[in-house]
């Protein structure tokens, strides 16, 4: 059973290092389109390493000099923009019911508030393309304010775009229609309760992930309680997106194979929406006919705007946590084993992604393993380039379930021919997980995109989705398709597509993103595990779920928001034109 | 910690035996009423054992002589009921669709087919009161059947009622309005397919529970699959409902703590309603808009029939199996101890249930342990009559994971004062858990009434509505009030309240049960845990979920029944009149 018991400790090597471009790593002009689409904070940076443009350059065929000149880098100031369509006397009343230092209508504020994270919205912004605009951006302080702007917007048809965090990447809060973006961030960001008997914390939509965690993990010292406690919702955007965002778009964490995703996550919510306000109740479970919680978790802001959700948490011991890794001889394998793993009866890891080959290589590229001692220890070991899989996760729990659950993996893991590495690969990623978007402006100021792409499959799907979109991603030639599982069940689990192609035109972009979107509908995932819908997938929504379901919401969409102002123009497919995915 | 190591077997001892009265147990005469109202099958009994008749003699002062002559026995035929309402046309289209063999218009059927096992069926059948009738029993042999059955009543507005198991105790399949009751059970209860690899089976939803658990737990045999499954659903009604009954009433099996109630089972469905067809995706999570699935399930048959269900099932090794059974000095610790193991980070078991101190004691009553050394020793320890409260559990798994919980709920456990009594209560239990149901025709055929009603609290509730509950009930003279707990959460339990009264008027009945359910809404319970709303509950409905929230079921009904021809007259209290629980 156990074929190697040897445990390697990776350690970083130092390598020759290639001279670096000169990365732009300052705080982008104020009001600039570059400080609109740059993710994360203006502060902040993470630039590729010498190792990954070194692969960069040999895999686009490039050369030094295509790292000297930055193309597109959207410095300019944001002015001039289209003047703003409300009238006077909508602003005034606008401003009756938050006061006028909530409300935002220069042209910076107007384009930053309107745009998300999609590499589409990046793409446009650079090149100082505004297709839309929002008119004002309206910060509710409370419910009262929320519930009145509905009431008006509603009477008076203006649109509304709800916007949390802005870190959609599927044009989620994109204001195609005009009208107001209401910024539930600036004041309704708090958490109102935490309980400590039921386990579970209510807040307020706009609060982002850090200052939840920052509160939950807390308690004990602020709150007095026997434990501290978590949340356990990770997203990839966690410093970026906020608890209404998570709900609206349906996401999912990092940890969600243990603490489930965030339609699982919801106690009850209440959400204003045109036809009245919807409070659910914080019963564990009850036969009081259909969830309600679920036909508004995943209505990306078409039906209402939440204004506050309760929410599970957990026990919070980091110190009891396990943390595994382990190199597989192929992909194959990996997948054998992560099955076995999550079918078997027993408690479950928190983290767990299995990387395909070429994102394992690409890894231990980054990692600065490649072409080390380790590197060929494991090759001789027979874990090779271009056929090894890593896998990575992390415990949650009591120390002996932890103990045990670890165990159990490594059990497994050992079966199916793979080897573990300690803690090492993990950790490293858990430091950096935040900081990889940063690269993207990075890439993008030569001329490279990256983008991604996700689905969920069964078991049974898997291999062939996974192998008919990278098919495809692949077709284009000198580009780079990396794919991982990061969250699992018991019947499947989600596959993350990470793609990096020379290629900087918006048009080819998109024709490129059409193809591989196509290629999951066609190859049975769906359009989406966690990212969301929007109204850049929305095109493929109908076919995927057809006709009649669609007819569902839109049906819902008719009770709740009769005149179509909640996030109009596209946002779950329900007000586009048929077969506009064509 | 460990305040008591040591383990006690219980083994029954021999008691005194009175003579039993003399129980109705021959089957039924042939389409007689107490055939339609009889639990379970016409031929099986359990009578209650003499412990309990003493039990019951001095609880409601009843002596020898009350248990002389059995009274409303309902062994009349069912005949010359009011004719069938529907037109020979309509009969003659439903004959064309389904065939002759295929339809019922006898008295006795319709009799049958209309009333489920609510107490009130019970108390007016044996009164031979039949309130209502269903017109046919329609017996559909396929989804296409289901289709054309739809179709035509939608377009001649004849009703359906949905009929699986008839298991229904809130009066969720009677046919208030007439028309039509479609069996499913007759011909639509096959399992279509186990999907080894996904883990999970594809059923039509008139399966019964035995035949869907004998199905998968003998995959390996019977299939050639690797291991044998279960679907992990043991409600109560487990031999005599249906998977589609489950569903539409949004159940929970005894085991729900680990594998979760009918709503986490359910991975895909199909659906025929009069607007559609209504099929959902087999993806374990998707990001694409609201949770359909969830829309239908505990739609208690008001939007559609279901004609197809994927289920998530499990690993199934019961050898590997651990049974516990505790005895706390009181509630409270009892609450306190499964408060704690719901709440810390490991594994859960399966069968979770704290009774309450009068449960206890009548339990070891029945169990035959009352007033013996076990007994005698239990008090000498401070396991006290009229304090003690009895744990019963049992842990589903692969072997290390369920020693682990079991060692860690043991720890927990003692922790909290409990003294370990083996698994002889569990075990008890387990054996007899599906029997217990018959002693209520015996009980009733002396004028004893038993039911249940039950409900869905936070820990935080839990205490008060069980004494505010508990109060309504033993404000009655001579009333026996059992309570547990048996679906355990993070954020809380169900509560479980089983009463025994002297009381065999209707309109009494009928007042005092309408005491206890307000009393459940006044204190803060869910009108129901799993037993679903029917037309029993319907009218506390709107005051519990509100206005708004009940105006979202009457959207979905309108979109997907526009004529109201789904289970009429008053399910999901979608059409009664406002106020009419006062």
């Amino acid at each position: 059973m156990y074929t190697y018991r040897l445990v390697i400790n990776i350690r970083v090597f130092p390598m020759k290092k290639s001279v670096s471009p000169a990365w732009y790593d300052q705080v982008p002009p104020k009001n600039s389109f570059r400080s609109v689409f740059k993710w994360g904070a203006l502060d902040q940076f993470k630039h590729p390493k010498a190792e990954l443009v070194e692969l960069l350059k040999k895999k686009f065929e490039m050369s030094d000099d295509d790292f000297k000149e930055k193309i597109y880098v959207g410095d300019d100031i944001i002015e001039n923009v289209p003047k703003s369509k409300l009238s006077a006397t909508h602003i005034k009343a606008f401003t009756a019911i938050v006061g006028e230092e909530n409300i935002l209508l220069d042209d910076y504020s107007r384009v930053k508030y309107g745009y998300g994270k999609t590499l589409h919205d990046s793409l446009r912004l650079r090149r100082k393309i505004i297709e839309n605009l929002t008119d004002a951006v309206v910060s509710p302080r409370d419910k009262d304010d929320v519930v009145k702007i509905v009431q008006y917007c509603n009477e008076h048809k203006i649109p509304i775009y709800p916007f949390g965090g802005g870190s959609s990447v599927t044009m989620g809060v994109e204001a195609v229609k005009g009208g107001i973006t209401l910024n539930l961030a600036t004041h309704m960001n708090r958490v109102l309760s935490v309980n400590e008997t039921n386990l579970s914390c209510t807040v307020q939509p706009g609060i982002f992930g850090p200052a939840l965690e920052q509160e939950l993990n807390n308690t004990k010292k602020n709150r007095n309680s026997k434990n501290n406690f978590t949340c356990g919702h990770y997203p990839q955007s966690f410093e970026y997106s906020t608890v209404g965002g998570w709900i609206a778009a349906k996401g999912a964490g990092q940890a969600s194979t243990y603490y489930g995703t965030i339609e699982d996550l919801v106690i009850c919510m209440e959400w204003v929406t045109p036809s009245g306000i919807i409070k659910t109740l914080d019963f564990p479970k009850a036969a009081v006919g259909p969830d309600i919680d679920q036909m508004f978790i995943g209505s990306e802001g078409a039906f209402g705007i939440l204004v506050e959700a309760t929410l599970k948490i957990f026990h919070y011991s980091p110190s009891d946590r396990k943390y595994f890794s382990f190199v597989f001889k192929d992909y194959e394998s990996g997948l054998k084993a992560t099955q076995t793993i999550m079918q078997s009866e027993f408690y479950k890891p928190s983290v767990f992604r299995l990387s395909d080959p070429e994102e394992t290589d690409f890894g231990l590229h980054l990692y600065g393993v490649m072409d080390t001692p380790v590197d060929t220890t494991l090759k001789v070991l027979g874990y090779k380039e271009g056929k090894r899989a890593l896998l990575i996760g992390m415990v949650d729990g009591i120390k002996s379930q932890t103990m045990l659950t670890n165990s159990l993996i490594h059990k497994i893991c050992i079966g199916n021919g793979a080897l573990p590495i300690g803690s090492f690969a993990v950790k490293k990623w858990m430091h950096g997980r935040y900081m990889d978007p940063y690269m993207r402006e990075d890439l993008q100021d030569y001329g490279i995109t990256i983008d991604t792409l996700e689905t969920s499959v069964t078991y049974e799907s898997l291999p062939k989705v996974r192998d008919a979109v990278r098919a495809v991603i692949k077709s284009r030639p000198n580009t780079i398709c990396m794919t991982h599982t990061s969250h699992y069940y018991k019947q499947g689990g989600n596959l993350y597509f990470i793609f990096l192609v020379k290629m900087n035109d918006i048009e080819e972009f998109t024709k490129f993103q059409k193809s591989i979107l196509d290629a999951i509908y066609a190859s049975g995932g769906t359009m989406s595990h966690h990212h969301g819908v929007g109204k850049m997938i929305a095109p493929w929504l109908e076919n995927q779920i057809g006709k009649n379901q669609l007819d569902i919401f839109r049906a819902l969409k008719n009770h709740f928001d009769p005149n179509n102002i909640m996030n109009p123009g596209g946002t779950l497919g329900l007000d586009l034109p048929r077969g506009s995915n064509e």
